[in-house]
């Protein structure tokens, strides 16, 4: 097997393929841009106690979350606008996902609609999830909720840290802001505002979501403490995401490596809700230190859209294989055979 | 709108606009300028832990302040002579202060006559603070006071962390020293060493103070300690700012953002004595940090220079506007729908 | 005597010496090369509180090592292959040690058959260890353990931390794989893979090296934790070596320094297994560093191998000799008369 | 008055003046100059709570040192041949020191006779200690703790942290290294090894100290553990003074501004044993650190010798002075009107 590309190496051919206002908005993180580094830094500051004299001749990269069976707990974050990498866009990377046995999350600023891409799942026994924003009018809302369903979506990742838009340094001036056309599952609307993320989010929108979907499990995502945590889980839902939405929201947010260990402990006891966590992991490692803190599986966002735009599905299958494969690897040099035993490295 | 520029971008302006003696004398600190650099370091160290699911359609940034309502947390600095900056001076920064509905602290050593800016003032609805220092002789303190609570001040500011003047190396050499030509409000006076800051200034001046204002809350600037804020609350002052002078006395001295929650902590049994900020804040993130350390309000001061200078009037309420719709952006961010909700982020 | 080289200076020595592959293959580390890194450095950072009038008239570096004395707490780690370094290999690095005084580690990679290192080691008074891979053929070990408790090891290092090999960013391209020609002590193998290290070594395994050398003591090297330490001594261990392997397996690990303190504190309740550590140890204060973090004695590596090359047996007489030198003199600098006298500085 | 150089400064223009070798005596410390760095940096880092609303019209810096009163807490540390950085040497070091009213320490390693120092230092009323290596001879020990009694010396300062010297890297090759003629107390030994430092100094010798001498404190300098402090106090140290000899022994140990808390605490309950502190300081500010962390006075050394070279005796007397100024101004900033008033700053 020829050596796979590392997610430093993807970004740097991305950037050179890419229009550089395109680079700019998936690079790009609000503000000052501390958080989105920070993210990358405090990954790299975790150190591992790595165990030994165990058994690792055969490791084990499975997982269950929220219910259904993945083969690594390396996931697709949910990105917007994949079509900006590459012609296909999410029609190519939902087929890289599941080429490579991985969870893929559907966004809803998916520019192709949801039917046609579940249908692409579907040919190649992917599994899905679909990631929800709820519009200030949740009659669409509801309806993109009830299609995913009916495509075969297992679960919905509420995205709970959007209740405005962050301001993003790189799109002053000339930046690249997607327009409406982009939006392929809303169609035509009379009043843009409707389709806005709305501001008043709650609590009570978690079994909202299970119910109109009828009955799939509900996921937040955006949580950096342990009371949030713990109140999204006494509210019903299936798993927590711990996210600061890539350091492209509040641009002073904790790193998602730092808050972690808080919101794993305060669930700790609420065994039915799962622990989650995406932004800055570049690497295998970084996806084992994640497990090491406390979550259950590990989403990738920009790595995937750098990968895509270099080599579509085959680019995303690649990238997600290896990084399983190096997690796999990482594992048995910890002395990990299973997933649970990374708790505590 | 027009995008407003941000601090460093005020800075840099202003900078090229104003004589090299009178940017240094309002951008330099004492000693090795380490306090100087330490506070708008420290702020940048500060992360949040956003909270989610909050209902934030309607963000409320107003806040009372000794008794008086302001639009904002964010005020106008005591800082002398303005009129360095630009020639109408006071007049000028206290008329953007009121436009945007910020509460404007005057300086001792305003290089405008107290009655004028108060008119000005007054004219634009706006609430003002009267900045004390306590000068060798007394009655030229009192008979400033005494102007002040006449021409409407709503509170007095007691700068404690002044006995003497913090050498800035800036000033060695050519640099600029301000002369007697500028302290509008004392006049001639056959004694100049009468208006030196007194050195022998005690808990008991603020009932002093209180006393010859016929009773206006005094406020104790300059507190960097639990105890010394408790001693303050005891001896009846109405709040603190915690403040190092903005680097220009103690080098040593703790960054604000540090001393801020230990200040805050040792005033949570005096509900009568508020905590305001000032050194470093040069954003509505930086204020948004400072709420969530304890503060009721902060305190800006070299960015309202910058402003002043590169834009008179209207440059110190864009300045305001600006950083109080950024905090308010960042509050819904960070879950907060009013300045309560920002205590523990 | 002539000044003896440092570490540093022997390895920028030994760079210009060596062809360039060859000095990768020693000097890398895995993945990022973090952990190489942060090994050293974590010494550097560790800072001592000497103590003051103690008589250091005398200083005794004179150690016993799981029942063995040796005149220096500093011993030569094992390294593979020693005939890339130096045309003689093993032959002469044991002659140095052995003339040094000091206990001398064996590799299962030894580019020289075991009898003969031995008889070199037994030629100059030396005493030595041997060190273990389990091999997933275990008769193979056992002829080899067999072999070298029949030559005269008087203790066994089963290294823990190689189940799987680190990846090496260097060994990428052109980079140097030594082949199994190099394997002296295993010849003709009809099946390769027999030879390759066992994945599931076990606690187990420590009585069983015990068992097939006729009862010599058995270290575990590659120990970061203070769990599985306790683990090793209740399994009979008669010592652990805190070791991440050079920096060449999970590159995550915390580094040796930061390690050290939690293992002992583990192993206080079990006063048959001593501690020993490797890993970023460059000179004599780095010794004096472990002692006072714990360890019994410290092992060598890399700069055995620059000694090795710049010059031969003398070389590594000369690095050992003077590391020890240096120790002695740190440690009256210390106010340590012995070795026991280094814990808590 | 013309502004008084600062260290930083004057090291400069001394570093232009003195030949290298002895500017590199002066400066260098052992090994890779670690400790050295870490002294000067160790300060920096200490920030200040100052204190508000005290009277301060006031500040006064006179202390008592082992009974004896000094104006200043800034005294002249021991350090060797100062004829090396001006002809007159210690006549005008001390002369320098008396002038400015700070305690002088001359070293037993003094290139000019007690006898004549003395003479100097009773013509200016300066008071002064003596500082004692003891010698492998301690005869010659005795000799000299007799007539330094005899001349006038209030205390002996026993130099503990030198069993053996510290090697510096700067000394190396072509450095300097003075040699015996420089010792003008000793004049002609037939042994010269009699003259070296005894490396059994113990507890025992603080009162074999007291008692040759006639009955004069002893303090002990080189403490750097709360232990040992409390071992000296126990023993009859009249105080102790924390110092890691200038960065020129062990170059691992702990920079002095960190280990002063914890002398400091451990001598709390030995008030007839005082804390005082050197290595680093280079500014009024640095005492003033100093103070707040325990200290009772403070010793400066290399900067008195860039002041010796630069201007002689006047020299020295500006920069005490100077820092004397500069520590009571900082003083006034902190709302400390006594040195007792500086403790918990």
């Amino acid at each position: 097997m020829a050596r796979v590309l590392d997610a430093e190496e993807l970004e740097a051919r991305a950037r050179a393929l890419l229009p550089s206002d395109i680079y700019d908005y998936y690079a790009g993180g609000s503000g000052s841009e501390a958080a989105l580094r920070a993210n990358t830094e405090a990954w790299r500051r975790v150190t591992l106690r790595p165990r030994v004299l165990r058994d690792v001749s055969r490791v084990d990269t499975a997982v269950s979350l929220a219910g259904a069976r993945a083969g690594t707990p390396v996931c697709v974050a949910p990105t917007a606008f994949h079509n900006l990498a590459y012609p296909d866009g999410e029609l190519a990377s939902a087929r890289g996902a599941a080429t490579a046995g991985a969870l893929y999350v559907l966004s809803t600023r998916s520019s192709r609609r949801i039917e046609d891409v579940a249908a692409v799942l579907a040919g190649h026994g992917g599994r899905w999830w679909f990631q929800v924003y709820v519009l200030r009018d949740r009659s669409l809302t509801e309806g993109l909720v009830r299609r995913a369903a009916e495509a075969g979506a297992q679960a919905l990742v509420l995205t709970a840290d959007a209740p405005v838009l962050g301001r993003k340094r790189r799109d002053r001036g000339a930046g690249f802001i997607p327009d409406e056309d982009f939006l392929a599952n809303l169609g035509h609307l009379d009043d843009q505002a409707s389709a806005e993320q709305a501001a008043d989010v709650g609590l009570g929108d978690i079994s909202w979501l299970r119910d109109i979907s009828g009955g799939l499990p509900v996921l937040v995502k955006g949580v950096l403490r342990g009371d949030d945590a713990a109140a999204c889980a006494a509210a019903g839902a299936a798993g927590v995401v711990v996210s600061n939405h890539g350091g492209r929201q509040l641009d002073a947010a904790v790193p998602t490596a730092s808050a972690l260990p808080e919101v794993a402990g305060a669930l700790a006891g609420y065994p039915g809700c799962e622990v989650l966590v995406d932004g800055g992991l570049r690497s295998g490692l970084d996806v084992l230190r994640a497990l090491a803190l406390g979550a259950r599986a590990a989403f990738v966002g920009r790595p995937v859209l750098w990968a895509l735009a270099c080599g579509g599905a085959d680019g995303v299958r690649d990238l997600l294989t290896g990084l399983t494969a190096e997690l796999g690897h990482e594992m048995a040099l910890a002395g990990a055979a299973t997933l649970a035993d990374t708790a505590g490295l």
